[in-house]
């Protein structure tokens, strides 16, 4: 936890924001797997964290502005719990540590909230993700389950963005210390990977330096012979000789906030020339995108300079033709890098991702694109210091999706099929860094992690 | 996967023991961590694994009996999924390897089951313990949520027990595995510990065994020196010298059968002789246990065994006295032992939880005790061969419960708490193996793994 005084002032701020009502914060349940007590590790929900600051399940928050009061709801230890679990800090200990004094039972929370209905009294709350949560949601406030998404308080997820965008000094040094355990993660995939193992095997081994150091992972770990596949979690797949491994993994501290960085190496720690090439036009992408990075530039448009530096290294190797900003303009590169440049990242690795989109990534004179590839772009408005976001271009060959803008003859002008056929077993690419968004340009967050070709192959 | 006939003649069997109406097996859906498409690694439920097969979310499985009908619901991937996701399976083609013929779109099942309730069909289900399928049961059939698990088949759950009990030599095979991995994650452990590391370091490394074997944890991973503490999950202290770890771990293959194993081990490689003079104590109420399993014997009464050998210990060191008979006839060893002697093992570490103890670990003519101690037995009725099951007795010295005892006087004619006072910072000791009820007796499952004090030591 940071200091009491952070927290409280947290809490202020977001009132100042949201003006007046109450505004209710739900912490996590428990999760379970295959039976109510065989549990998942648990996962706070990252506003209760941010605003609350209490790492413990089955907790609610409420910030009466209206009234001016802050009470904390939850169940205290019996006995028997003390029993099977160990002696814990009090709900009401962990409370103060974050500057609430007033605690309650979790069966109080009801009737309050039927008090501030009854009075008219807005109930500002987040749009729920779990199941477990949506469903006390709809009961206390008697919305369908349905409509829970588009009751959410929408001056609430305007002010927690607002807020949670802007990192602080101490939150940008806890995502370093994220980073720093996901380098380390990242050398454990180069240096162990070889041909004939699994990729499980190898993520196996990174899952265990990021539990090792004290937190978890920030996602699930991608880790796999067939890049191209951009969420893919299969993992049995046996490493070949000729290969390249593409990681994307993350670690999060035990304060739960995430780093993510991803690498693509060789089984046999030298890439072929014909990998290398790819390769380079991905880290030239990558750098043109770093060098734009600064407060006021659209994070579109850094996204657009890395689609134009990929298409320009296309081009030379004779898979794209013709002029590099109409076939970006029109969406041709597309075919290749099918996905956005990158994301905020904090206490998500997708920060605030269930806030929405919409809110997050863009404004309202900014709305997301639906064309293809930009659709997939999380975030495209422009940044300010503070912001800390990843960049992340890469080159993904997909034998389904080629064949399928071959046969419909999509952007013909822009693209050589004909040489495309050869690459359908290529694989995918990605170089991925986080950045702070600084007042004049941009800083790389964590440890420094080789990236080029030839310091990859130096790693192992 | 096993092969189609496996699945196909436990169905069969199934529907001979329900006998009519309609059976409804949910899948799991995906977990969401901390924003929906931040996922905890997928769990399949493990009845819908026994007679489906299909280990892939958000599918339902309808085994109408009356109509002879099978069916899968589920949908199947788009293009838009392949891109993210890679090509998969489909569900048509995973159902068949289970004999199933049958696919409709999710979307079909509400409607089957309006009309399967309008014909007034029996509609068979299982106690939900997950919220969001909870909520699919409530809406499809029209029960209140609260409802949910009074209103669950008591048929179809004795039906399950029944068949899910006794493991077929295919599944021994396969548990096998998971202790065989398990045995790997304990040396891990063992091998590992060194006094300044912490308790989350060594935890990190055991999760990473497990993952790299192409599986999961089966549990959360109990990792600490505060063994007196027995579900532990807080694991950040650092190991000092002179103290014991206790890890308690199981691997899940990536069939999703389970293997649970406990060892105790000293930080600085040998136990300190009153360590090992516990130790023994242990080890001989284990093999008391051990000595005992066999077809027909009640597991309460080999729980009582190993209680008393605990006692006759206890008596032994001078932390009881009086008759040890008496003294686990009235619960006076609960102190020290204060939960249960082991658990049904399968397809989950505490094999089918979720359908409930009182089917799966008593009857109707032997109830669970309601006595402290007896309360925490998961386990009662008689052993019947293909039970698999483990043996895990302990000593633990809870400082609270001690405390409490004394101040409430409470069997000052079996235990002498002036000797007990001198052990609340002795911590705990429990070891764990995994037991397969054979027609005379029993084997141990898994590769060996030492358990003696001397064993232990030379493992370092």
């Amino acid at each position: 936890m940071f200091n009491q005084e952070i927290y409280a002032a947290r809490r202020q701020q977001l009132k100042a924001a949201v003006k007046q009502g109450l505004i209710l914060l739900l912490a996590n349940e428990e999760s379970s797997m295959n039976y109510k007590d065989n549990l998942y590790h648990f996962r706070q929900d990252s506003s209760f964290l941010y605003f609350i600051g209490i790492d413990r399940p089955s907790l609610a928050a409420v910030i009466d502005i209206d009234k001016d009061r802050e009470i904390v709801f939850g169940n205290e230890l019996t006995m028997d719990d003390i029993i099977w679990t160990g002696p814990r800090e009090t709900i009401r200990e962990q409370a103060a540590k974050s500057g609430i004094h007033t605690v309650q039972p979790l069966s109080d929370l009801d009737t309050l909230l039927q008090q501030a209905r009854a009075a008219g009294q807005t109930i500002h709350f987040l749009p729920p993700y779990r199941a477990d949560n949506a469903q006390k949601l709809s009961d206390w406030l008697d919305i369908p389950y349905a409509a829970l998404k588009s009751r959410a308080s929408v001056p609430l997820i305007k002010a927690i963005v607002a807020q949670r965008s802007i990192k602080s000094d101490l939150e940008v040094a806890e995502i370093e210390k994220a980073v720093g355990i996901t380098v380390d993660m990242q050398l454990e995939a180069i240096r162990s990977a070889r041909e004939g193992m699994t990729e499980t095997e190898i993520a196996g081994r990174v899952q265990g330096v990021a539990v090792s150091a004290g937190g978890n992972l920030s996602f699930p770990i991608i880790l796999t012979v067939n890049g191209q596949i951009l969420h893919n979690h299969y993992q049995q797949t046996v490493l070949q000789s000729g290969q390249m491994v593409l990681c994307d993994c993350g670690a999060e501290t035990d304060m739960h906030y995430a780093g993510d960085l991803t690498r693509t190496f060789p089984v046999d720690g030298a890439f072929t020339p014909l990998q290398k090439t790819v390769y380079e036009i991905v880290a030239a992408a990558q750098q043109r995108a770093i060098d734009a990075l600064r407060p006021g530039i659209l994070f579109r448009d850094v996204h657009l300079l890395a689609c134009e530096q990929l298409a320009e290294g296309l081009r030379d190797i004779g898979l794209m033709k013709g002029d590099v900003k109409e076939a970006v303009a029109q969406g041709a590169h597309a075919l290749f890098f099918q996905c956005g440049l990158g994301h905020m990242m904090g206490l998500d690795v997708h920060d605030m991702e269930d806030l929405g989109e919409a809110y997050v990534g863009y404004t309202e004179d900014l709305q997301k694109s639906t064309a293809f590839g930009l659709k997939s772009l999380r975030l495209g408005r422009a940044l300010e210091p503070g912001f800390v976001l990843t960049v992340e271009p890469g080159l993904y060959f997909i034998p389904e999706l080629i064949d399928e803008w071959q046969a419909a003859g999509k952007f013909t002008d822009f693209i050589n099929y004909d040489k495309v056929q050869a690459f359908k077993n290529f694989g995918g690419i990605r170089i991925e860094e986080d950045f702070l968004i600084t007042e004049n340009g941009s800083r790389l967050l964590g440890k420094p992690l080789y990236k080029t070709a030839a310091g990859i192959e130096a790693l192992r």
